[in-house]
């Protein structure tokens, strides 16, 4: 797994270490994986998903132009050749893209509901859907809709602390905790 | 209990509110209670204790000058009366106290046994030190000394979130975990 | 503060001591508030904002029968005289009681609305709301509501990790995180 | 990953499923891996590792007969291959390893130091070594061990809270936290 200092960044959120690896597992990807990462950010998702699925193929989905730049950026960076990036907010842009193998949402500018319809059709039977919320109200919102349609979810809170090097101690930093929401399409 | 940003405090780190609220409720202070508060940095728990205690006396004992400003300034702010100010590096100062009901102990630098050994003889039996922790290495010490010295403790590892408002959405904002250890004299 | 263990329990659900600490601090009681603990449970709450609150007076609002008798002994128990106990489900029994400083609401049976609705003129202008909730449905729809009727309201998410000792060492068990969600009637 | 209900595990502690997976990826481990599993004790680290370093070799080493027996039924319900269990209490047992890409350590009944001993010459030279610890005492040992022979590592905390479906709600329930020590043999 890549550090989180290895990633460009500039001021764009990024998903930290731990709940990449988290996630990324969730969506169970393998080295064919045809995967959706909407809400891109940074990329560091993306990037981590095409090592993982370095056969296989990655759709980085973003709307803001400065994230953009920065996904272009750590592609290069990291030289993985399996990433297209598609600048649309989601879900525009989706219909476009292949059947998907797994979708991983980290930022839905607020239509979630949308991205999940889309993805209702757009995920293979069996596929994955994985949510990265840091709100109460996205962590509600998806598991409303989960249970509303229907599909097998599982959700879950993880709280990092980070312990830094002072001295001779080591002290608690903690990561703001995220919620991660997964599911798989069952029909 | 008083909101965090109501008190004074410069660059000096200060306890979050739920951490006072239970880091007081821990060290069992009633209304007469005789307390010290050793690091007191920037005098939140001082100046909350002295409410608790209205009729009790607090002495805050602190090493550094910036910070000792900041406890005057707060005492000031928040017109407690039952409050002595001492500008030592602990377990230095402790020696002239009366007895106390009960200790708290915010910051140690690095002195934490020696702290515990004056506070042996200057707690009431009965009385009780409540130690915040932040790094594993404090945590850890602490519950071995209470081991080695046969000291009846309790150990908790506290995390708060809170949410802020961001448009239509509360995001998650950890706090830093803080570990509160307290134990009570029983000879 | 009193330990877990001296309440009575049997199989009823309690709010643990560290919770209970935050949520009555939260609801910033004084010796004469008037106070309702919605969906009472073991009355631990009840119990300790009795002794908080020991010139004022509790209402204990609890459904279930098999929880009123406990909430009766523990009462019993520790020698409050300011309770009284009202087996009904809220929002019914809100009606009969007098202006409220505070209400906590540790259980709401799906009926949390209708409870903000009859506290918010059961409420003294000024007076606190302090909600426990264990589910994100629970958090969500508590927000909600406080931002839709224009409440100043606050969100944390609490958790805390218990240290038990095991032979020679202390290991780690968690409790249950709760959000604890507190506002105040402004208008 | 393998869901925590699919491992048999009678009344063995076992590592839940974010903790695994955040300790294997924390061992980096590769398609060719040589790795030990130390206090093995369900062996649902060893599977997990058998399944990622396919072409590599797992050593699961466990002192209690009960978990040696349990190790072998997974090592079978899972169908893996490169999987060598060692009845011993390390450091017994790690001297006939060979050279080792990393080590993981559940489990180490007291003798950390020993086994952190054993394995600065068993592991390659920018292998690593992930320890998970429960307790305070062992987060600590761990931490001062490779602070004082100069390793390179990093402590984080992971909590990590399951929502459980109750009905129309989703009810947290916390896992126990989890101290997650990694270094790397740099010399």
């Amino acid at each position: 797994m890549i550090d989180d200092e290895e990633f460009l960044r500039d001021k764009v959120p990024m998903t930290k270490q731990e709940i990449r690896i988290l996630t990324l597992a969730k969506a169970q990807l393998n080295v064919d994986s045809i995967v959706a990462d909407i809400g891109a950010g940074t990329g560091s998702i993306t990037i981590e998903a095409a090592k993982l699925s370095s056969r296989g193929k990655i759709f980085a989905v973003e709307r803001k132009a400065e994230a953009i730049e920065l996904i272009k950026r750590n592609v290069e960076k990291f030289s993985v050749e399996n990433v297209t990036i598609i600048h649309a907010e989601a879900p525009d842009g989706l219909d476009a893209l292949p059947e998907l193998d797994a979708a991983i949402i980290g930022g839905s500018g607020g239509k979630l509901d949308k991205i999940l319809d889309a993805l209702s059709t757009k995920l293979k039977v069996g596929g994955r859907v994985v949510v990265n919320a840091i709100t109460i109200q996205t962590a509600a919102n998806v598991v409303e809709y989960f249970r509303a349609h229907g599909w097998t979810y599982e959700a879950i809170h993880v709280q990092i602390t980070r312990f830094e090097r002072v001295g001779s101690h080591d002290m608690a930093k903690a990561l703001n905790p995220v919620y991660i929401i997964s599911a798989r399409r069952i029909l």
